[in-house]
């Protein structure tokens, strides 16, 4: 083991630490425990960044990077990954860093009061603070066009304001004239989703379908969690959570199928990298195997969606389903119980969208945060301009900030600029599964066997193996022989609502 | 906070997260995640070590013991323990400490398998080297008379061979006639313990006695795991463990009252000694709130064995237990349920074994291991050495290793010299009863009445508050004017016996 790879893991080793001590806070730990261990995570952060950027480690990293050609190709991408890491961070002032920590903190539980009590003005001056503060961090990090793409590019290399444009105007003029066309259909029936529905089958089931997907609960496990998440500390052990509403079955369906995604991802990195730079997040001090954000969601929306809510799945699984809910579903057919679970409603709350109205909330998000960063919008317009949008994109009106501007945890946790990434995700997706398709021609007959295998194949040698090593640009490139397209996710929307809601190539593209 | 008290805040927090990594892997991990969490649990030891031994630490600490008798009593302790800690680590070599490391991951895997299949020749030379590297250990640490004092110093400080001898000398002169007097005596019923009693309904039962007893389930939690245990990452996260049995109902109950009273002990630490060297045990780089083994075994049989196995907590609280087990207890008085639970019965399986015989497993390892440690007893003698002495202690054939010599898993992970303390902790707790009796006039009658807060504070103010700051002799001359004292712990054990038994004077002392 060389220097550089053994600082790699020692720097790997805390992250993951920091993964077990998140997951623990978030899902075992009492309430009392709550003090010592924002303390404890925070020494282990801060051990973090001072191995990052000792001298020692990016001297390591550059001697492996000075190789070159005689190197080893992965170790050499990890050195300049490390390098590039070290020059960011140092771009940010230690003091910059530490007034987000406990701005973080402090904003985060004026948010939740907040939203408790729908006063948007309580949570105000910490968000004009985090604005700021992330307004300082961008010039920091440095940018050449717009300080947004300093923040975006941290979640997604290579992503800026000037490529988001024309992709969500795209998406945009495709979505919404499609939106209004399921809305002049009938609704498909959906009262049988708001049933009875005990957790302890809920879970069962869904643990089920994610060992189906390839879920390995040996080095896994499935819990409940106020927010779903999937956190890994190594391959080896990929943790995944749920929430479960006994009053409405999508919500832990779903979020089990959404988390079992990201955790084939995790699960499918190979072992080798496992301890180095590669599955580890520098910049956001976070240990994870996926090239980035958009590819991580990629992987979740193409598990949920893609195959978890196609018509081939319910013909296979659907009995099952109904057995484990035979007097909850006994009335209920597959094809109703598929247009229910992918019936377009436009609603107030992102997590709760559909897949055609959630681009549209992203897009709403991303619209303000950029205009935020750019000192067009003032944080005490912003309830405004909130509910405008959500009037004029999908015809709501916001009764309360509650349900409105004050909805996600995201910036109060100062994670601007992560927004983009879910419909980035979406669009990679797409765009992955036409690939793999092209690569197995017998692809939708194994889903239709209910035999993963071949797809998780595909994804794993293309995608999962790699962890870190490629960028998601270099990823798609390899896959489809192009860069981010929205082709691909326009057509299997315009595809599966056209038939979901009988509407005419007219009606589709209205 | 002075850079001190930083340092040893940091410290803190890195052996915090150790307990929290130690936890999750004892009740949570799934099972691929063992090699890479042994790595992350090297790397904070690494590191705990290394701000443990580096020179500012040192320097900090010297000035706070310098500023003498114009600082904080506080303090200076933390700072004495902290030089003493450090000078105990420089005099162990890093190379030894590397191969003790080394050497346990190893000799415990060989034990499980050797254990499983019944072949000591499969574990004895793991354990050579074992007591070799123990050897070097304590020729490293320092000893005066004997090598094993060295070890024994290291979990209860103060203590030695020369302390020991005589102590159980007088322990086994009443002990073995005692268990021989009850042999003489129909033994009592107990074939319902053995009865069907559901898990979950043992954990309701036992948590509640739990929290009679005072344990804070807002700081804490009951979880399951195949070696019961209690740990702590501050006095705000204390959580225990236990096994459940659903065919041998004492096991889950006495286990969860034992370490609820471990627990009583970590939670009652004073908030101030959070995150400091008197929560911190630098040696063995564990966060604990006890002053030694001794201590914390102390109030884990006071809890589990004077409380939880007197004939007053059964005249209160054996109805509930009735209510809670209606079909398996119904034909079962509270006076043959208390007979049950304190039968005196040689067993072959210390963890098993009643209050008198216990001590009489502790002697035999600790004659063993100290015969080992002085070169007087070689590991290839050592099975027939243990079954010799089983046989005539308890009179009892050791059919094979595994319920033999292969029993405890102390040996493979290198534990020589904590066996004392288990018979230490038993001798302590009586001394703290009879002092907190002279202190509480009603002390009888409060705990008739379920009124467990007068004994809990008296033990909080004496002992729990001051974490380490006090030796464990200090703890006890404080309390009873003296040091370590066999005398109340047989008075105890003679008047109970006598009772239960129906032994006369003379008999008890036959």
């Amino acid at each position: 083991m060389s220097d550089f790879q053994r600082r790699s893991a020692e720097l790997n080793d805390l992250l993951c630490v920091l993964n077990v001590l998140t997951w623990d806070a978030r899902t075992q730990m009492p309430a009392g425990g709550g003090p010592a261990r924002a303390q404890q995570m925070a020494t282990i952060s801060a051990l973090a960044r001072e191995r990052l950027l000792d001298p020692a480690f990016e001297r390591a990293a550059a001697e492996v990077q000075e190789a070159g050609m005689q190197g080893d190709e992965v170790q050499r991408r990890a050195a300049a990954q490390a390098l590039e890491a070290i020059a960011a961070m140092r771009r940010v002032p230690a003091e910059l860093t530490h007034e987000l920590a406990l701005l973080k903190s402090e904003a985060q539980e004026l948010w939740i009061e907040a939203r408790r009590t729908n006063d948007f003005a309580l949570f105000a001056p910490a968000l004009t603070r985090m604005v700021e503060l992330n307004r300082r961090l961008a010039d920091a990090l440095g940018y050449e066009d717009h300080p947004y793409d300093a923040l975006l590019g941290t979640y997604e290399p290579g992503v800026t304001v000037a490529t988001l444009t024309p992709l969500f105007e795209r998406l945009r003029a495709h979505h919404v004239p499609l939106v209004q066309a399921t809305k002049d259909r009938p609704p498909p029936r959906s009262d049988f989703l708001y049933r009875h529905y005990p957790a302890e089958a809920q879970k069962r089931f869904s643990l089920t379908m994610a060992e189906q997907f390839g879920y390995d609960v040996g080095r896994g496990r499935l819990d409940e969690s106020a927010h779903p998440f999937e956190i890994s500390f190594t391959r080896g052990d990929v943790r995944i959570t749920t929430r479960f509403q006994e009053t409405f079955l999508p919500a832990a369906l779903f979020g089990t199928l959404h988390e079992t995604g990201h955790a084939l991802y995790e699960q499918g990195v190979r072992p080798e990298l496992s301890r180095s730079v590669l599955t580890s997040d520098l910049l956001g001090l976070y240990a994870v195997g996926g090239a980035s954000y958009g590819t991580h969601e990629s992987q979740s929306r193409l598990w949920e969606n893609r195959i978890g809510r196609a018509r081939a799945f319910w013909d296979l699984h659907y009995p099952l389903l109904q057995d484990t809910f035979p007097e909850q579903l006994g009335d209920v057919s597959t094809g109703e119980f598929h247009r229910a679970v992918n019936r377009v409603q436009p609603s107030l709350i992102r997590v709760e969208a559909d897949e055609l109205t959630y681009d549209l909330h992203i897009m709403l998000r991303v619209d303000l945060e950029r205009a935020l960063m750019a000192g067009e919008l003032a944080v005490q317009d912003l309830p405004e301009a909130w509910n405008a949008r959500i009037e004029a994109d999908l015809g709501l009106v916001v009764p309360s900030d509650a349900q409105g501007v004050l909805q996600d945890i995201h910036w109060s946790s100062g994670m601007f600029g992560s927004f983009p990434t879910y419909t980035i995700g979406n669009v990679m997706a797409s765009q992955f599964y036409e690939a793999a398709h092209a690569a197995l021609p017998d692809l939708e007959g194994s889903l239709a066997r209910g035999d993963y295998a071949p797809l998780r194949g595909w994804l794993t040698k293309q995608i999962y193996q790699h962890g870190r090593t490629y960028s998601p640009h270099e990823l798609l490139t390899r896959t489809t022989g192009g860069g981010l397209d929205p082709a691909p996710y326009l057509k299997y929307l315009t595809g599966k609502y056209s038939e979901l809601y009988g509407l005419s190539p007219q009606e589709a593209h209205a």
